[in-house]
Order: structure tokens, then sequence, then C-alpha cells
């Protein structure tokens, strides 16, 4: 398997990656089915134990054809986490740029973040046991993105601290806290059939900003 | 790799796993010396992706003797489950049984999950990652422990509520939201050196008991 992929990273320094037609929308189309299903594939057996041919069996490609849509094993992989990443980073830049409460914006982020897990239910899986499967400059960019995200999440609890909607502590532990409601939420939304990731946002998000105790319930009405 | 995993799979069924000395001490120290292993190299690099022969060479064992102490490698995989999930179940049923406020005992049950997933990483790594490798019988039992520990769990919100202590619409959803925030703790803690577990298990608890809002925060004292 490992040999597949030096032999992809060979073909990738050729240059020829570089020509291939990635502004045809039917290239883009056939591209993005392998990426569902490898995303599906790396899901349910693991990313090591997925060889090039199960891939290329399920695509119903060669193995030339399927290097032409994808490169590489580790750049499915690593297209896969940007599935993941660039629309969360997206949103979140735009939900921390408007004129609302902290507590407000970070409930959207909430909202798109099950969302997400939800609905890409096999990329999160990937995304969150994989990750350490990719390296070198892959590896930074995934870094750098997921600091990015956790900063800015980050940001608004300390702008709600700032602005005297909330109590916190200790800023970078409330905003994990925050994120390990929501991320391992994959792990089991399967079993629960038909939940609405924005009914389940909410039911997070008062449970992060006003608790379950009855005490003081009254006073926050 | 499953060659052999249906070789000692046989090698069960011989009925020689139950003829060997699982009393004797020394066989038991070596033999958790084999699951410690193990977990580290299924944290590392996948169960799937982890052969019998990598075990035996980090061991230092031969294969034979390697099947002697663990008897196969789902066997290794179903104990390091048992590992995480059996101490767990334990202390839960030990708390719940206490005179305390449903509060209370689940703050303690807080603290003994975030103890586990601090101080058993690699084998919490691997449970979290590698259970649906389980099948059949150990499957079954997986599901069963699980089932009886989330119960136990949702019985002390319950219990909450009907003592007026905690305001619950989902007690089920709640349940997997407190497990959540603390399952995935896994997947950061290794970024955050000398974090403490009870440090962080009452700052989880005191969101969720008391939510992150300062209104109402005055009021609950």
């Amino acid at each position: 398997m490992y040999g597949r992929i030096r032999m992809s990273k060979e073909y990738r320094a050729s240059g020829t990656r570089d020509d291939r037609p990635t502004g045809n929308a039917k290239f883009l189309a056939r591209r993005n089915e392998i990426v569902d299903l490898a995303a599906e594939l790396f899901a349910r057996n693991g990313y090591a134990a997925t060889g090039i041919r199960e891939l290329g069996e399920a695509a119903s490609l060669a193995r030339g054809a399927l290097y032409y849509y994808i490169g590489s094993k580790e750049s499915l992989l690593s297209e896969i986490h940007d599935r993941v990443m660039d629309p969360l980073l997206e949103e979140t830049n735009r939900i921390s740029g408007l004129d609302a409460s902290a507590e407000a914006r970070i409930r959207m982020i909430s909202d798109v973040l099950l969302h997400q897990v939800c609905e890409r239910h096999d990329h999160v899986w990937v995304f969150l046991h994989e990750y350490r499967a990719l390296v070198g400059e892959r590896r930074e960019t995934f870094r750098r993105k997921r600091a990015h995200f956790e900063d800015s999440l980050a940001a608004l609890f300390s702008a709600g601290v700032a602005d005297g909607e909330f109590e916190i502590d200790n800023i970078q532990l409330t905003m994990l806290a925050f994120l390990s409601m929501h991320n391992y939420t994959y792990q089991w939304i399967r079993r629960s059939h038909s939940l609405d990731p924005s009914a389940l946002s909410k039911l997070y998000c008062d449970i992060f900003f006003v608790g379950v105790a009855s005490r003081g319930r009254a006073a926050r009405g």
C-alpha cells in the first residue's frame, strides 16, 4: 500500500498533477464522487487499511485513471479534511464579523458545526480519526486551519467576557469543552435517528450558557 | 493478518485457552505488559494495520508465545475495551448508590471518567476508534456495558429532575451531551500538558450545571 503512495508522490513531483484540467466541471464532479466514496471507505475500514485498489474498484476506475483524478491517497485524505474545515472556517469568519452578541454568534457556529457533523458524517469520522496520517505541508495546513478555528471561537468567548455576557476563568479550556461536546456527537448521532442538528445545537447551547441546575434558573428567565 | 486471526480462533476453539494458567501472577503480569504494548501500537497505527508480527516484535515474543499470552488479536482489543469499561462501571455502580445529591454523584463520575481519559490515553484512543472491530459476542458485551454505563448516568440526571435539582427536557440527549464533552477530551488532552483531570472535571461540571452566561450567576451564588 505504501509503495503505491510513494509512486503517487513521484507522479505529483513530475508536475503532471498541475496539468490536469481541474477547472473542468465534469472532471470536478467525477472527482467529488471519488472523494465521497473514499470518505465512506476510510470511515468504514480505516485509512491505512484501505488500498488504492479498493478505491479503484469502488469507483470503477483503473489505477491510472484513479491517479488522474486524485493524485494520491494522501491527497484524498487531505481533501476530506478540507471539505470539513474550509466551509466551517468560512462560516466562522462570516459569523464572527456579525453585529450580534457573543452568545448569539457562538450559537450560530454551534449550528453550523452540528450540521457538518450530521450531514458529512463519513467526512467528520475520517477527519477526527485520521488527521495524524497527514504529513509535511498537509499536516501543517490542517493544524493552521484548526488553530484558526479554535482561536476564532476563543475570541468570541473572550468578547463575551469583555462585554459582561459571560463569566469564564479559563477561555481556552472553556472553548475546548464547547468543541468537545459538539465534535464527539459524530460517535453516537447515528444511533439517534432523525435528530435535527439545529434542535441539538439549541440543547447544547442552553446547557453551555445556562446549565441544567434549577438554582438560579428562575433568575435567568 | 486476517488469516492469523482465524488461526487464533481455531486455537481458542480447541479449548487450549482455558488450560492456560490465568491465575498465575507472573503470567498475568506479562500479559498486562503485552496488552499495554498492544494499546500503544493500536493507538499509534490503528488496529487493522497492526499485525501479530509487529505485536510479537514489540513484546519480543515468537508467535506461539504471543498466542499463549493473548489468544488472538481480537481478544487483545476486547481486553483493552474491558480495561476502560470495567473500572468505570464498577465506580459508577458504587457512586450511584451513595447517599448524595444527583449533582454530587455526577461530579464524582465526571472525575473518574476524566482520570480514565487522561491516564489510560492509549486505551481510550483504541476504545473510541476501534470498537467497531469487535464482532459477535464481544461486540454484544461491549454494547451491553456501554448501555449500562449510559443508563446509570441517565438515571442520575432523572433523579436530579425528580428531586427538583435539575431542569432538563431531554434526559437522554443531556446525558449524551455530558458524555460527549468528557469523552472527546482524549483528542486534545495531549496538547495541554500537565492538566489536572480533577480540575478539568470541575470546569466541565461547573459549565454543565450552571453555564457560562453571567445572567443569573449572581442568583446561583
